[in-house]
């Protein structure tokens, strides 16, 4: 059945990949899975037809014959789970890389959607600069861990899994802040993942709709 | 095997179930598991012991056997795939209830750890009388979403499952800011959830921890 995934036709990043279509891009391309584009306009978010498969009006979607999917972790599961790749067989190294894909999505993004919100939607208010420190501190906090958790290994737990692919992109989020650059093993744990040809194809398809 | 979970000797929220052990102690209830209790002081939360299990020292933790596992959202996931009662059996819906657990997570939890952010780390500061209204109404653009997409329906998708009891559980921090109250169909979703005797055996034992 064929795979039909949304993304932005024009993402607010310019082509950098950090919208979130990015994310299933490459789980799929990690997976081997061929798939089709539906680009929406901003507009098209709040029409009925796209909160009928996102309610939150967001992108990306997945479609898949009668399955309809939302919510970039939850359609990143569904192809590791379904296909091989991205989760490892042995029951407790995969309840691991699942581990990962949470702690992923809600320890470590959070404070780093804050820092988007404070730079976004509080960039003209006069408290956001001396906010933003306290911010980053939130943020660094988590990395600070992680950093000292992943120490020298290749990826978090063995193999690469759906937790690198979810941890990569969320800290790939923190290029421009600089605040990645502080953490040496961090950095070079996200080039690892931009080296992947499966990354790279997900990026240059996402690139393709952003330089039109 | 034991399951044996962590909590914190004295919740920062005094036993009104709002730290994530209570929602894990749901899920372990939902699914029928007994299970042991480790409390853990906040200085534990930084023993190597402690960050061996969770690398982010926080609460809870999850060990059976030679699994240990951390984030609320794997371990409910482990528990709801591996018994009976959180997960339904077709894999469409499967998929869908999982989609649920990532949205409350990802979605619509992060504004709210940004209100409490704003309350508890950065309560005594000049701007934030100012910037809670904002925040609160990033708050209410995803609660709208939810709203519009509940309407009169009894869970999310069908029978209860892991997705509810996530998104349960994430409103539930809400309900002290009166935001909850402006969404008459989520204040009754988040009401059926309590009512549900294994979320009732789940609070009485955080409480019971936490009234000593």
């Amino acid at each position: 059945m064929t795979i039909t995934i949304t993304a932005f036709e024009r993402s607010p990043d310019g082509g950098k990949g950090l919208a979130r279509d990015t994310r299933v891009r490459w789980a799929l391309e990690e997976v081997g899975q061929p798939y089709e584009v539906r680009l929406v306009s901003f507009a098209d978010l709040k029409a009925p037809a796209h909160l009928a498969i996102n309610p939150f009006g967001q992108i990306p979607t997945y479609e898949e014959g009668p399955l309809s999917l939302f919510e970039t972790g939850s359609i990143v599961f569904h192809l590791a789970e379904t296909h091989d790749g991205l989760l490892p067989q042995d029951h407790d190294a995969r309840a691991r890389a699942i581990t990962w894909m949470f702690a992923a999505l809600n320890t470590v993004e959070p404070p780093i959607l804050e820092l988007a919100a404070a730079r976004i939607q509080e960039g003209d208010r006069p408290w956001t600069e001396q906010r933003l420190p306290l911010v980053k501190d939130r943020i660094r906090a988590r990395l600070d861990r992680l950093s000292a958790c992943l120490g020298a290994a290749v990826w978090l737990d063995g193999a690469f899994s759906a937790g690198d692919l979810m941890m990569v992109s969320v800290l790939l989020r923190l290029r421009m802040s600089g605040i990645l650059d502080e953490y040496e093993n961090l950095s070079a744990y996200v080039a690892r993942g931009e080296a992947r040809p499966a990354y790279i194809r997900a990026f240059a398809a996402q690139l393709a709709v952003n330089a039109r």
